[in-house]
C-alpha cells in the first residue's frame, strides 16, 4: 500500500462541469497525482497519461487514462532547463544538444469527458484494461527503442573510431576489439527489433504489434551495455578529456599558441581539429547533460530488470522445458518439435483475463 | 612462412595420369597437407576442400580447391571415435548423443581434372580468388551459426529452467535473470541472422548472400557467451552433477532405495525423474563430448576474435567517422545521411583486386 | 517444511546402548540422514558431521555434530570412482589426476556418546550453535580456498601460457591480456586470503579466525572466473583439443608420422612436446574430471551466491551509509570516522543470540 | 618519432647562467614541453617532473628529472575551474567536493643545477635510469591508488545502500548483488594493496618498495570497475536523477509543496532527506566533475591496459611455464616448487641494465 494515495494519477471526483478543450460547457472528472521522468514532455502539444501497471480490486480510482492540452490548468510541468555543452569560441553541432526533462504533477486537474480514455472509478468492468495499456506504451517504447539506441550506439562508435585516430591508436588489436563490441551491440539491438517486427501480429484495430520477447532482448542488451560503452570512450580518449584547459586558454593571446602545440597528437589532425575531438569528448564524457544519458540509457524505457521481468512472465517456459524433459528421458514425453510462439501484449492480457474468470 | 610447406594444403605435381571417379584414365593434380577439427567428416560421402586465407604471389600452389570421395586413395581421416555417455540403466535421448571429429590428411592424393575447381598452381590469374572462397565459406558457416546456436542455447536454457525446477529455485530472482540470459543470447543470435538474411544480395550466379557485419555479429555474441551458458547451468544444478552416485548405485539392491530416497529435492518430481535429470546434467557438465562442444561453441566458424576481425575489415569506418567530425565541427564536414552499407565477400573480393591494380 | 524428515542429518533415537570406537559398551544416539558433496571422503579416516545452518525452535534433533570412523555400521558411502585421463603411450603427470566424490548416508547409525559433539535432542538449550558451526565450517573451507584456488588458477595461466607458445601467439596483445585476467584473478584471490588472515581475531579456544568480508570476498572472485579462465584456455588452444586424433593414431606405424607431421605449430616445440601439450589440453577442456573441476570451482565451499549472502549479512551498512547521509547533508549525521569493523562467525553468533533473548 | 620534438619535456641547453631559487646566481639548464593531465597541480608548492617512459641512445635530453617551485618562471598551469555542483538552498558536504586538473607546459624554463636530479643531455651514462624513474612514479602512484580506490568504492557503496533504502528496494535480491559488487571491488582492490606492501622489498635508500605484481593486479580490478560502479548507482537510484525538478521548484511558493509532496519514496524519510539524496545522486550520476571522476578512474596512475602491461612484463612466465611442461610430461623437467618471486621495478632495472650490456 502507498502511504499517500495520490502518488499514482487518480480520479479524485467524478460527474463534474467543466469546460471541454473546445471551450463549451461539459461533464467531466478531476485527477490527481503525478508522472516522473517525462522527456521532453515541455515541448509538446499534449499530454497523454497512462495507467502503470496491472490493477485489480481496490485500484477503480487509478484505471485511468486521458490527454490534455499541456498548457491546461492545473497541469504543473517541473522542467529541467535544457543541459547543453556551452562554448564561446568552438562552435560545434555537438554542443547544442541537449533537451528538457521533467515531472509533470495534476494538481486537481478537471478532465472533460470526451478526453477521458479509461474511467475505472466509473466503470469497474474497464479495470482490468489497465495493465495491458501500461504493457502497450512500454512495448512501443521499447521497440522504438531498439532503433534509437542503435544510432545512439554508432554516434558513440564514430566518436570512439574518430577519438582513437586523433590518438594515433586506430590500428593496435584492442582498440578495434572495442569498437567492434560497439557495433556489435548497435547492430543487434537493431536486428532485434527488425526481427521483432517482422513476427509482428495484427491486432483488431488493424495496428501491427512486435514480438515483446525479440524486443526486450534487444532493449535488454542495450541497457546492459551503454556505460560500458562510455567506458570504451573515456579508455581510448585518454585522461585528457578531463583534464584539457578551458576554451579560454585555447583563444587567451598568452596561451593560445601554446595550447595548439602541446594538444597535438597524430600529425594528420590539425590543432583545431585535434582541440575539436578533445572538446566534444569533454562534453561526450565530462557533462550533466550526457551522465543524463548514460542514466537514460539503462532507465529509459524500463530498465534491463524489467525487460528481464518481461521476458520472463511472457517466455512459454513450460514448453520450453519439454525439450529437457524429452532429453532426460521422462516417461511419457515425446520429442517436441519446439517454436516459440510469438508474444504479445494482447496474449497477456488473454491471460490475465482467464485467470480473473 | 610455415616452416614446413605442407602445413597447408597444396598442390605438388601437376598433369599427371590418374583414375577418375568415374573409373575412367583422366589428368589430374597430386595435393599433399591436412585439414584440421573437421566436425562429421568420416561421416560423408564428398570432402570438399577449399583455401583458408588471402593469398597472392607465392602462395600458387595453395590456391587449390577439389572434392573427393571420402574413401578416395590417399585420404587418411584420423577419426576420433563418437563420445558420448554411457549409460547402463536409464536410457535417455541425451545419453546417445555424440558426433565424430577428425583430421583430414591428403597423403599425396590424386585429384581428376573435372574434380578440381580452383588451381592456381597452372593458372596463377586465379589466385586472388582463394581469399574469397575461404570467406565464403567462413560466411555461409558463420551465418548456419546463427541458427544452430539458437537451438543451442534454448536446449541449454530448457535444461536450466528443468533443473532450476527440481531444485525447486525456480521462482528465486537471479534464476530468472539468469535463464533469461541465455534466452536473450539465443533470441539476439537468431535475431542476428535473420536481419543478416534480410539484407542478403543476389550474387551473379543466383544465391543470395546475407549481409556481413550482421552475421559476424550474431555468432560474435554466440561465442562470447557459450562458457557462460554452462556456467549458468553448474550454477542452478548445484554440486550434486559431480557427485551423483553412479548409476550402479542407483540400481543395485543394497543402495537403491537410499539413493532414490536422498535424490529428491523437489516433492513434484519423482525421484527417478530427478535422478534422470541429475544424470543428464552430470553429462551435460562434467563430460568429454560437452567439454568439446563448449570449444566448439568458441571455434566452430571462428571465433569471436576472427569476427571481430571480420567485421572490422568490413565495416566502413570511414563513413561512420564522418558523423562525429560533423558533430565536433570539422570544416567543411555536413551532416551525413549515415546508413550502413551491406558488406558481402564478394565487396571485399571486389576492393582486394582493386588493390591489386 | 522438507516433505521428507530425513533430508538433514537428524538424531531420531537416543539413550541407546551401544559400542564405541574403542570397542566397549556405551550409550549413544542413532543418526539418520545424508551429507552430499563429499569430496575425498572416500580416503579418510574419519567422518566429521556438522549442521548445515542456523536452526531454532523445531530443529532440536538436526542440531547435531559428531565424528565416525569412515568404514563405521551404517556409513554408507556412495563413491564415484576417480574420474581421470586415461593414456596407453603418452604417459603425463597430468594423465594421472583424479579425485573421488561420494554421497554419504547414516542408514540409521549408532553415534557413541563420546564421539557427540552437539546434541540438539536432548539439550535443546545449544540449538543455537547449530548455525555457528555451520558457519565456522564454511569460513574455513572458504578461506582455505584462497589458497587453493590460487595454485588452481597459476596452473590454468601456466597451461595457457605454455599452449599460446607451442600455438606460436604467445606474443600476440590479447593473449597477453587473457592471461593476465587468470593471473590476476589468482593475486587476488590470495591477497583476499592474506588480508582476510591478516585482520584475524584470536577465539577463546586459541585459533585464529580470519576477517569473514574478506575471505568472502575473495572465494566469490574465485567463482565469478572459474568457466572464464577455462573459456580463454579453449580461446588459446584452438579447436585441435576438440579434434585431436587419438592417442593409437599417433602410435600407430601407419598413422603416426603424418600425425606427427602435422600436429606441429612452433618450430620450436617437437612434435611429441606439441602432442604432450595438446593431449593435456585435451585433457582439460574435453574431459569429465575437468568439468567436475568446474562445476566445484563454482560451488566447492558454498556458491558465490552464498558469499554474497555472508558478505550481505554480516557487513554493517548501516555505518557505512552514515558516509552517504553525512554527504547528502542529513541533519545531525556528523562526518563518520569509517573503518570496517572484522567480521566474524563469533559476532554473527553473538548478534544472533542477542536477538534470541 | 614524435614529428614535435617537444612533446615531451626535454634539456634544450646547458650550462646556462640564471637565478636559483635560493635567489642567487648559479648554473643551470633550459627545459622545454608540457606535462597533461597533472591533478592538484595549481594547488602545489613544488612542480617535481620525472620522465615517462625507458629510454635509450638519441633519447639524452629527455632524461631528464627536476623540482620547481609552482610559480616559477615560465611554468605556466593551464587551470580547469575547480568543477563543483552548485546549490544555492540545500547545503551539503557532497555540493562542495571539487578539484583542479591541469596541463603543465614548460616555457623554456631555467632549472637551477641544484634542482635537477636527473640529465642525460650532459651524461648520456644516467640515460638508463630515465625508465626506471617512470616506473617508480607510476608503482607507488598505483599502490597508493589501492587505498584511494577503496575510499572511492566505499563512498559510493554508502550511496548505493542510501539510495536503495530510500527507494525501498534496499531488500531485493538483486539490489544487495549490486551492493555486494561494490564492495567486493573495494575489499579486493584493498587486499591486494595490503598484500602487497606485505611482500614488500627494502631499497638501498632505506624505502620499502611494494610487490608490483599484486599492485598492478588491483590498480587493474579498480579500473576496470569504476563505469560498472556508476552504472549499479544510476540502476538503483533511478530515472528521477535525470529528472529531478531544480532546486528552485522545490522552493519556490507555487512548486515547493507538490515537489515535496511527490518527491518521497519510504515514508521513512522525510521529504527534504528523499530530497537530499537524489540531489546528491544527481550531482553523482549527471555531472561534469563525477564524469571526470570516472575518467580518472580509468586512467589515474595509467589505465588498466597500462598494468596489464607492467604485469605481464614482470611476470615471470618462463618460471610459470614451467608447471605447465611438467604436467603436460615434457622430458627432463621435474615438478617445480613454484612461489612467484616479488617483482620490483628494481629488479626491471636490473633485468635492463643486464640487456644493456
Amino acid at each position: 500500500m502507498q502511504p499517500d494515495p495520490d502518488m499514482f494519477v487518480h480520479i479524485v471526483k467524478t460527474d463534474v462541469d467543466g469546460i471541454g478543450v473546445d471551450g463549451k460547457p461539459c461533464k467531466g472528472v478531476i485527477v490527481r497525482g503525478a508522472k516522473i521522468c517525462n522527456s521532453n514532455a515541455p515541448y509538446v502539444d499534449e499530454i497523454i497519461v497512462n495507467p502503470t501497471k496491472f490493477m485489480g480490486k481496490g485500484d477503480e480510482g487509478y484505471a485511468v487514462a486521458f490527454a490534455l492540452p499541456a498548457d491546461w490548468d492545473g497541469v504543473k510541468l517541473m522542467a529541467l532547463p535544457g543541459l547543453h555543452h556551452k562554448r564561446k569560441h568552438l562552435e560545434a553541432p555537438f554542443a547544442k544538444i541537449g533537451d528538457v526533462e521533467s515531472l509533470t504533477i495534476f494538481d486537481d486537474v478537471f478532465v472533460p469527458e470526451d478526453r477521458l480514455f479509461l474511467n475505472g472509478y466509473d466503470n469497474p468492468d474497464v479495470v482490468q484494461y489497465a495493465g495491458y495499456l501500461a504493457l502497450m506504451f512500454a512495448h512501443f517504447h521499447r521497440h522504438s527503442y531498439t532503433g534509437c539506441k542503435t544510432a545512439v550506439s554508432e554516434i558513440i562508435a564514430s566518436q570512439a573510431a574518430l577519438v582513437a585516430d586523433v590518438n594515433d591508436i586506430a590500428k593496435a588489436e584492442h582498440v578495434r576489439e572495442k569498437i567492434c563490441d560497439i557495433i556489435g551491440t548497435a547492430e543487434l539491438v537493431f536486428a532485434a527489433g527488425q526481427a521483432s517486427a517482422y513476427r509482428a501480429v495484427k491486432f483488431p484495430n488493424g495496428s501491427w504489434v512486435p514480438d515483446e520477447i525479440l524486443t526486450n532482448a534487444g532493449r535488454r542488451l542495450a541497457g546492459h551495455n551503454i556505460y560500458h560503452e562510455y567506458e570504451i570512450l573515456a579508455d581510448l580518449t585518454g585522461g585528457v578529456c578531463a583534464s584539457l584547459p578551458t576554451e579560454e586558454s585555447f583563444y587567451a593571446p598568452e596561451t593560445a599558441e601554446l595550447c595548439n602545440k602541446y594538444i597535438i597528437r597524430n600529425p594528420e589532425y590539425t590543432a583545431e581539429e585535434t582541440h575539436r575531438v578533445m572538446r566534444m569528448m569533454e562534453d561526450k564524457l565530462c557533462d550533466a547533460f550526457e551522465g543524463a544519458q548514460c542514466v537514460a540509457g539503462v532507465h529509459g524505457g524500463g530498465s534491463p530488470l524489467m525487460e528481464t521481468i518481461t521476458m520472463m512472465s511472457r517466455y512459454d517456459l513450460e514448453e520450453l522445458k519439454k525439450i529437457a524433459k524429452y532429453l532426460a528421458g521422462f516417461e511419457g514425453v515425446e520429442c517436441p518439435r519446439y517454436e516459440r510462439a510469438t508474444a504479445t501484449p494482447r496474449a497477456m492480457l488473454d491471460r490475465f483475463k482467464k485467470t480473473q474468470k
